[in-house]
């Protein structure tokens, strides 16, 4: 059917399907049915259907259906199963399985499943490799999770400046296996500093007899290996590469890192800044279902506490206007309005330039700009909101016009201090090296709390003259 | 200096440098001076100091600046400017130049340039090319903003299944140049309906005299052309592809995404689910100091009135316990805690299931696993929070052990109810077909404001007996 060739459509409307009928082959025995069925599949589907499988029908049936695989799409699967679901594999396969596969994944992939085993394990399996393998593997295992280091494969091209094109594509073919990639090809100097990169595409359509060095790019961009990968990103993100060359202090050429593996770093990237507007310390790659309920506790219960501190003021700074407030207790009702508005309008601010930040179109030096801009869109829709709830409260609620202007104008000053503190809280953490999304919405909702309160019962003091 | 090559310090340290050198060049007159430091860089920095030069100096020396780089770097740069300044080079080069560009630009660039053009100069330019040309120009300008079909181009290397690989690469040799890329190529049947894919790495490392129907993968993904960019970006972001080809409901080839351009459509979605969270109307692709004050207000009024509204209710209820508000006013000074804490609690859970739906991590049928987590998760933070509250409330406040119990009881009450809230309403909205995102942080909270207000003052009436 042509319909699983679409993207969509497989994966709103047959992808249960799809894994259900290989499950029911696999309980009737029906193995070699089963692999055909699974065959019909991209190597990361397959994997996703053996995720499933694991689940429903343990590792034992998992083992069978796996081993039924043809080599190649074994190793590529392997590579797409998630940490754990490779830990329960290898648990399970054979020395000389085990071997098999780590000789044949991506260098890359094979630092993290590495990563992943527990140190008996790995021992095990490095004992295997020869002693120039084993002391490359350790160097990758030692760069810090989340670094440039950390992503980078050390199987690249590497072509000579004075070969003619004819021999780097002779080279490449021969050498071609084994390289990441072969899109992106490199050109050093004796002592490993990177001279030049240049592209298959520019290979393939130049003269056969054209030299490396007269078509190489020397402006290059690089990053250094131990840039975090949240910079590395970036580079990606600006410029479009499908590789990017890393290199030591010394310049020297120490690995390449391949756009695929760069938006798995994005999708990572953002679920930290999601999470941190939310007021959740980091979870890491880990999914949420497989956190547990106490780690689950101690990421969210730190900033919970803190912003609990701060409605301890707001708390304070209410009982100290318990007088006004015993006068006209009608007051109270409108509290959570002013409250809610003022930080809600703050987070919009506040995500707003955020984003315009990690876009690079707010700059700190635009302060002034972003501010005057709040400053106008905040005294329109405090206006506008203002004299929608003065009607409302005055004429629905009938609580007379000193009341109602009470809360309207609170509402407009609310309004136009939380767009203010939103849109600059973000930029003043930039300045001090403090990633702007912490500022995001629940630390600015409690701060306009406070604003809120204060202006409230302030105007309720003056206007009211309680 | 090497530095420059370095991506993190270039950006970090080294940008507003350049540019201020190249300005304080073109100051002096020293064209040749200020070309030769601006084609140091790559040309998407090119890019970005001639925004700096069009701002500091004018239209008129950027102009200059611009026509002494060479022709192709030109073109290039040009693809790179933001759109608002492609109209204005437009419209002060002459139609020569302009010709030269539009010729050069990649195809999707090119589309992209003319959907900004105003319409007489779009027809202006569309005079000079030729009637197939524009006849294709004007089927891509047809597909709505943000489909499959706005992204793609139709240049790429098309092969036939009975070609050798030497016939095939000496053919991409021919064509290569005029293709979006040639590391993805297609073979078609008589119908264009796409038959298979094959990698230029396949190719190159193949045997000259294999065919290319014996080397081709036909299980490839392809996206429809009205799919939504979400989609587009959802398969890269899971096959880790360099291109993806685009096809119409009768699978026929009509064109291809590169994975360049879907960093950028990935840029925009997070965007957009940011805001979103925030309760601000997607900006699209403006420039946050781009947009109108007028525009600023239409984008954010909607769901601060919406949300609004909700706090009419709390008020409502709060109105009707003012009875028992009156009798213990110290219990107001609690109620900002316990509706942030509810607030936090909820839109923390919200963002969890929300990317790990987003990840694929969150299945719509983990709702009660997930359910069954949040509740133990909140059961051990709520009774953290108010044991901790207990003592304060009791000892430092001087309440009482009464209001005590009150406050912390709906504490734990809110904080469970919130978590369940913020949990499930995502997976609700998902279920029927409304991006979860829009129920993020607002939303979440001020429904959990409602709880909170009943449960407390419910508590108090209970447990005060008032």
């Amino acid at each position: 059917m042509d319909t699983e060739r679409n993207f969509e459509k497989r994966f709103t409307e047959s992808f249960a399907e799809i894994v259900e009928n290989i499950i029911d082959l696999l309980n009737a025995k029906k193995y070699v049915a089963a692999r055909d069925e699974l065959l019909k599949n991209n190597e990361v589907d397959i994997a996703e259907i053996l995720e499933e499988i694991l689940e429903e029908l343990g590792i034992e049936k998992t083992v069978i259906i796996f081993r039924t695989l043809p080599k190649d799409v074994s190793v590529e699967v392997f590579s797409y199963l998630p940490a754990e679901d490779q830990v329960a594999l290898i648990n399970v396969i054979t020395d000389k399985e085990i071997k098999y596969i780590m000789d044949e994944l991506d260098f890359d992939d094979m630092i993290d499943v590495l990563e992943e085993l527990p140190a008996n394990l790995v021992d095990k399996i490095l004992e295997k490799t020869s002693k120039e393998e084993r002391k490359l593997i350790n160097t990758f295992l030692n760069y810090p999770d989340g670094s440039a280091g950390s992503l980078m494969t050390p199987y690249y091209i590497s072509l000579n400046r004075d070969m003619t094109v004819e021999q780097a594509l002779s080279y490449i073919k021969k050498e071609g296996m084994d390289s990441e990639t072969i899109y992106t090809c490199y050109v050093k100097e004796k002592g490993r500093k990177l001279q030049g990169i240049i592209s298959l595409r520019t290979l393939v359509i130049s003269e056969s007899d054209a030299l490396i060095r007269d078509l190489m790019h020397e402006d290059f961009v690089s990053v250094n290996v131990h840039d975090d990968q949240e910079v590395v990103s970036d580079a990606f993100k600006r410029y479009g590469f499908l590789a990017i060359p890393v290199v030591d202090n010394e310049f020297r050429l120490v690995g390449i890192i391949t756009v695929d593996d760069i938006l798995d770093v994005i999708e990572e990237e953002t679920t930290e800044d999601f999470e941190r507007m939310a007021g959740v310390i980091d979870t890491g790659d880990a999914e949420y279902l497989d956190i547990s309920v106490w780690k689950h506790v101690k990421n969210r219960l730190p900033w919970l506490f803190i912003l609990m501190l701060s409605y301890v003021v707001t708390g304070g700074i209410i009982a100290g206007f318990e007088d006004v407030l015993s006068k006209v207790i009608s007051l109270v009702a409108y509290m959570p309005m002013l409250m809610g508005t003022g930080g809600n309008s703050g987070s919009q601010s506040a995500v707003l330039v955020i984003r315009g930040m990690a876009l690079g179109d707010v700059e700190l030096r635009d302060a002034g700009k972003v501010l005057w801009k709040e400053i106008r869109v905040s005294l329109i829709i405090g206006l506008i909101l203002s004299s929608l709830n003065f009607a409302r409260i005055w004429w629905l609620d009938g609580q007379g016009p000193w009341v109602a202007l009470v809360v309207c104008l609170s509402m407009l000053i609310i309004v136009m201090a939380a767009k203010s503190i939103g849109c600059l809280l973000p930029m003043a953490a930039k300045k001090f090296g403090i990633d702007p999304a912490l500022m995001a919405s629940p630390l600015i909702a409690s701060l306009t709390d406070m604003v809120s309160v204060v202006t409230y019962f302030l105007m309720a003091s003056l206007i009211l003259g309680l």
